[in-house]
């Protein structure tokens, strides 16, 4: 199969967070050519957010020189739900306002090149994929920890991104029944025990209980600045109870990988977000609730390792699915 | 792609269950062109159920007056853990003594004609798949519900079998982290409370603790006796402690189906086994905690139905297996 000229041309990527918006210029053998992020001020609302991301990508070719028609697509990776078919962001719990927003076609038809809108788990997972922890491994499992839980499917090398595009919210599936209700409407999601929000969440719970710990001084007698980093750094200086809150959160975190194992005997789930950060403090533990209650075919065989690519995995995955279809459609 | 030689000759399908073995001649356009069964007998152990197959086998080739290189190929579908690779069943919780028992080339050392062996519950998703209600559906999930609950998973059309032949454990998922441990190792697995057997152990549980229900009578007292499929009669009957038992059981149900339609977007969910037989007092309630939990645009996208093949499903899904797997050598 010859590549087509389309296929040879770096891809713009821009990676659309809660917190700041990346834009990246990417080539085909995934060299970041240009790079620059600016913040998302998420709650001044949609238009203003977008106009950011215009001004952000017009900033991105200026500075090189280039214009659109040097770019084989543009591909968006955004932080919400979002219909695939239609291009459009359909709800995101870190963008207020944003429904329904017809995103790929705002870009397509500013810049008149085709344009690519997914999930931003499912890029950084496909972003992994290629170019990060997991090159050359086809099926895998690639989890975002940070607020939330979020994920990332690759089978036979590809996203598998189910019929609508909505496949991968690893993060909420129910693994305590009898647990409270997420914001999603479901209960006992994975994400609410092991997330960043869960370590914070249960750090304060104990501390306000009346037990000690050097969280306190840390935050100066501000509960409400405890966060899952700030827990990592009392457990690293060697405190006993944020120690204990991690272990509890690295058990349930192995509880969700548990699932995953036995429903995708997976070679490697990597672990990428903020919580990655911690490393070992909080995948050994996890890596041993797989080993003792997993599968003995499947547990044996899959790996667990951080991401490699950190707040970038997104931009590249968003080459990389663009660099994906325009193969699928050339053959 | 022109059809070889082997492809169009039909398949030796065998599913060895528990109970009992069905073998079957089945042609490439799906057609059962022969079936028996006998008891598996499995308690008298790995030789003699071993030999019960090669007599079955030779049992069916002889009623037809066909001999085995009028065969494409003998496709095994076996209850218990499958080395997919190495032909091997690693162990099985309803064939006592089986732990790496290389039923595949034992078959294919006495035919001389290409062998695959699968695990059955993979097979009848692959036989739903092919032939039976998700037909022309390249998405899908395929439970089977009975004593415990196996799982396989069609992706693109294809079996999705993981890295070791091991995926599709979907049974085994954790959705009760505090709840009791499983016989697999894992800890409140969806198949301890959703399961036939959650069914008639909830119903024991019950009426051990002085409830009244018609049970008692159906059974004539013998608490031991009673099974999901009595509850299911008593409940068809009115009996109300019967039905509540069955809405607890089909909630739980949905509960797993919830994380499987977030997890996978799937268009479909077949559910299939003895439990099947409830219909719709099994599969409403399970559907509408679907409706009620799962994310917005997965929820109302999955049809959840019931199987179409009954006991047939896994020697159609055997022979599907060896019609994809013939294809695939001869692309």
């Amino acid at each position: 199969m010859r590549k087509t000229k389309e296929q040879e041309l770096p891809v713009l990527a821009v990676d659309l967070g809660g917190t700041k918006i990346i834009t990246a210029i990417i080539s085909n053998k995934g060299q970041m050519l240009a790079r620059e992020h600016c913040l998302t001020l998420a709650d001044e609302g949609p238009p203003s957010v977008i106009n950011r991301i215009l001004s952000a990508i017009d900033r991105l070719l200026g500075q090189r020189g280039i214009n659109s028609s040097q770019l084989g697509s543009i591909s968006i990776a955004a932080a919400g739900a979002i219909n695939v078919e239609k291009g459009l962001v359909t709800s995101s719990p870190n963008l207020p306002g944003w429904h329904d927003i017809p995103l790929r076609d705002i870009i397509k038809d500013k810049y008149g090149i085709t344009t690519f809108l997914i999930n931003d788990a499912n890029a950084a997972a496909l972003g992994e994929h290629h170019f990060g922890a997991g090159k050359g491994v086809d099926n895998l499992i690639y989890l975002t920890i940070s607020t939330g839980i979020g994920g990332g499917i690759i089978i036979n090398g590809k996203l598998y991104s189910g019929l609508c595009g909505s496949a991968g919210e690893i993060g909420h599936m129910t693994i305590d029944v009898n647990g409270p209700r997420c914001n999603c409407g479901n209960i006992g999601c994975w994400e609410m025990l092991a997330s960043g929000t869960a370590v914070a969440k249960e750090a304060i719970r104990r501390l306000s209980q009346g037990e000690s710990s050097s969280l306190t001084e840390i935050v100066g007698g501000r509960m409400e600045d405890i966060t899952a980093e700030k827990v990592s750094m009392a457990a690293q200086g060697g405190d006993s109870l944020a120690s204990e809150v991690i272990l509890t959160a690295a058990t349930y975190l192995g509880v969700g990988m548990v699932n995953l194992v036995n429903i995708f005997n997976p070679e490697m789930i990597i672990v990428g977000g903020g919580m990655a950060k911690m490393g070992n403090l909080l995948l050994n533990p996890a890596r041993q609730v797989v080993r003792e209650r997993a599968f003995p075919l499947s547990a044996p065989a899959v790996r667990i390792v951080p991401a490699q690519l950190g707040d970038d995995a997104g931009a590249f995955g968003a080459s990389a699915f663009a660099f994906q279809q325009q193969t699928g459609r050339a053959e």
